[in-house]
């Protein structure tokens, strides 16, 4: 791709030879050739020396730009954008060959769209669709009549449960499952000490199903239950991390980021670009409003209003929380004030008796 | 299935026509034709106006019964009951084939039961042993020399490790691992400071095995590690979530219901019916007894004791939990009313003096 | 093996006739026959009493040997360094045949070393190297141009991302994935509140890999990404447990124990022989020093200097998270005792206002 071109993508300001032909972007003490643009935008990447065998490199708009020759890119924006922008330009994505391979499994029934790709040992169910373009990578499964969008990209050993239903242009990550049962039990022992089903737990089983939309991403063992009778429903333009829990019955908005390990149990809504941070924890039934922040690592019992930040176990408003913690490192002063205070109290009641 | 079959087995009052042919049971939202059974327990699905569609009605034994011919079921029970009841009556379970799958290796010394469905690319190894009418679903592995029990539904993608002894009617959903190595290293550095292993840390190889109960179920991506040398164990009953850990050599009793991204160390003991809600984490050797209940996201470092309720990190009794919470709570209220003492001993102290 | 040479490895006293054939270890109560080898260093294994049966019996150096004529070994050592001796004498390893089984789907263009065992349905994509002696069981995937070191022990459903690269003697678990994308977007509303991506949030791809060194364990279902543009690393001899989630661009050291469901955020560093306790979540950016230790349940938003043990939510230092947690059970005392200041402060300004 020529220096021009990606110039004209991040709208920056092109210095020297537009001409050059850029195969990499990197960092700059990983620069082999001139095939090579070198990201220098961050004062630790402009203080690497490598660089200089970059053909090109991409500085920050009030940088000095070195005088040796080479392409320059000034870029006034933000970092991320620039390598949101640059990475896209320079993914190749996974190698797949179109077509089925010889060794992957496709029910007779199942409806391929054009250009579809399944790989060695794929498995794909009877009366599953698969819509034009989208890949089934190695060993992934995809259950009787499960939906599988355009454009999508299964990667090896994901496997989406029968009937799911996944939109356009969704990544589902390696060893990632959606549409696993619901863990949904009557104990036998209520929560308030009185008996509940005979013997062994019962079990509600999971009759409804999962449904994705459009541009959802799903991270690598990541698990996504079905629903009792409905659907659990993930927004379009969601994006779930690795390793992140959604349980049966929950509905997640459109354009949310769940992070890494975060558990969000069942009948839960989230609302749309709602943000939960990694390692948090939703109880049942909680509700999460438009535009809320769940902090890392806090348990959420309850709901979080539109708009707001919540941290802790239980999670309460942030600035509450940062009250509680403030309060919580002053304890020893506290007490070692208390103390102080009854010693002069005690002065005082003896001199007044004894006065 | 015919309406008043459905009945009897729920114990509700049939009103109507018991004769209706029911195929599923359905949100009244959801409902599309005489086929269905609409459940309307809930004032919010009471409230749905899709209803009117389905053949019958589930509705709570004091809502008055719609007069508009169709069927209704007038049920007095807890609605997680109805569920338990009606799903299991609908649920056709997951799709798969009697047999060997032509595409499925299976050791020819292993030892299969009668009506046992091996699905494609699934593996079997040497010397295993699958019970009758047991199902090992797509790309799922049997280890050399395991035993599962009849019933079984082992789900795509899960492993089940060589030697691990599964009981009968054992659920293994996706991506499920039970008999991996135990995580048993000795530090290079020890906790207290004093060099530990040389060079690496030392690994303390995992010999043993996992046998599991019968009726236990196993969610996906679920972890179970076999033991040291002898075996990690799961009692008859026992309900694992979704990303549950279970370490070397533990003991988990009979009828406990273990909740999603809950993280069990190694070498600990639960007793039956214990209850281990989301995300919490048991430390090494704890141990907790029968009844007892662990609420979410909580730490647990030593014992928890039969028929109690621990939260927190680290856990303690709930009602220390909660009285510790209520005066978190109040800390800044309390700071300012040290505050205002202080000013008034100072007014006291000097009005003391100058009189 | 000879019960002689078992005591030369332990470096422990040999009483009895050495010439015993010893085929397992055991727990006492396992034992069955003169093969087995009973360990009973601790004091709940000697009380057992099934170790009668085995042929030979491990015990403390001061424990009174059994005068049965059974051979017996005096030992010591600490237990579990006796347990990483033995159980690596009698590992037999997993099952596994040499060379390439009939179903796995090897690229014509793989590199394969003398003595590589690829199992039942395992995939090895164009590109991609075996070092001499490794094993991909059944099931496993190796994507395209990824570099597998020699002696390495892939599990059943492993999935090895596309370039990414394993050092020798690599142990990955059952169902792991090396290599996924990292988690990075730009979201469709910043923190602040400000504006971000336009309708769904901003990729930013992942062309990097990762780097795994040498003689590193990497549990089952655990995540590790890939980076941005660079790799994500991880150092020798480090071990890490079973669903643990490793971010992109982040740099672990040598020698380093994670812990089982321990999250490490992205462009985090690690030093080495750090040990990061289960459960633990560490933020993007977090750097921990050498011999550093994170206790379980902990959040790290910052930094953990070198040699240091941190705990809590967010974690402070391991005696000031101590002294917090004392002060915090004596809150309702402290409540107490302000209330009697204030009663007593009260009567002493009524009295002095009387007087």
């Amino acid at each position: 791709m020529k220096l021009s071109d990606i110039a004209k993508a991040l709208r920056a300001e092109l210095v020297g030879d537009g001409a050059i032909d850029i195969r990499r972007v990197v960092h700059p003490d990983d620069a082999r050739d001139a095939g090579d643009l070198a990201l220098a935008l961050s004062k630790e990447a402009r203080s690497a020396t490598g660089g200089q065998r970059a053909g090109a490199v991409l500085l920050p708009a009030d940088a000095p730009p070195p005088e040796d020759g080479r392409g320059v890119l000034l870029y006034k924006g933000n970092e991320r954008v620039a390598l949101a922008v640059l990475t896209a330009l320079f993914d190749p994505g996974p190698q797949r060959e179109a077509g089925i391979h010889a060794t992957a499994v496709v029910a007779p029934d199942a409806a391929l769209g054009a250009g579809v790709a399944v790989g060695p040992h794929a498995v794909v169910g009877r009366g599953a669709a698969l819509g034009e373009g989208t890949s089934v990578m190695a060993n992934a499964v995809i259950g009787a009549g499960a939906v599988v969008g355009r454009g999508c990209l299964i990667h090896p050993g994901a496997v989406i449960g029968e009937r799911v239903r996944l939109g356009d242009r969704v990544i589902v990550h390696a060893n990632a499952v959606v549409g696993a049962d619901g863990f949904s039990f009557i104990p036998v022992r209520l929560p308030d000490g009185s008996p509940g089903a005979e013997g062994k737990p019962a079990r509600i089983h999971s009759l409804g199903t999962v449904v994705v939309g459009d541009d959802v991403e799903i991270g690598a063992a990541t698990t996504i239950d079905r629903a009792t009778i409905r659907a659990t429903r993930i927004g379009n333009g969601t994006k779930i991390d690795n390793q992140v829990q959604i349980g049966h019955n929950t509905i997640v908005g459109e354009a949310c980021l769940i992070c890494g390990q975060a558990g969000i149990a069942g009948s839960v809504t989230l609302g749309d670009r709602v943000i939960i941070a990694a390692g948090s924890g939703l109880s049942d039934h909680v509700r999460v409003g438009d535009d809320a922040v769940v902090m890392a690592m806090s348990g959420v019992p309850g709901v979080v209003p539109a708009g707001e930040t919540y941290a802790g176990i239980p999670s309460v408003p942030l600035h509450v929380w940062r009250e509680r913690y403030l309060y919580l490192g002053r304890l020893k002063a506290l007490n070692q004030r208390v103390e102080a205070l009854t010693a002069r109290l005690a002065a005082l009641e003896k001199s007044a008796k004894d006065g």
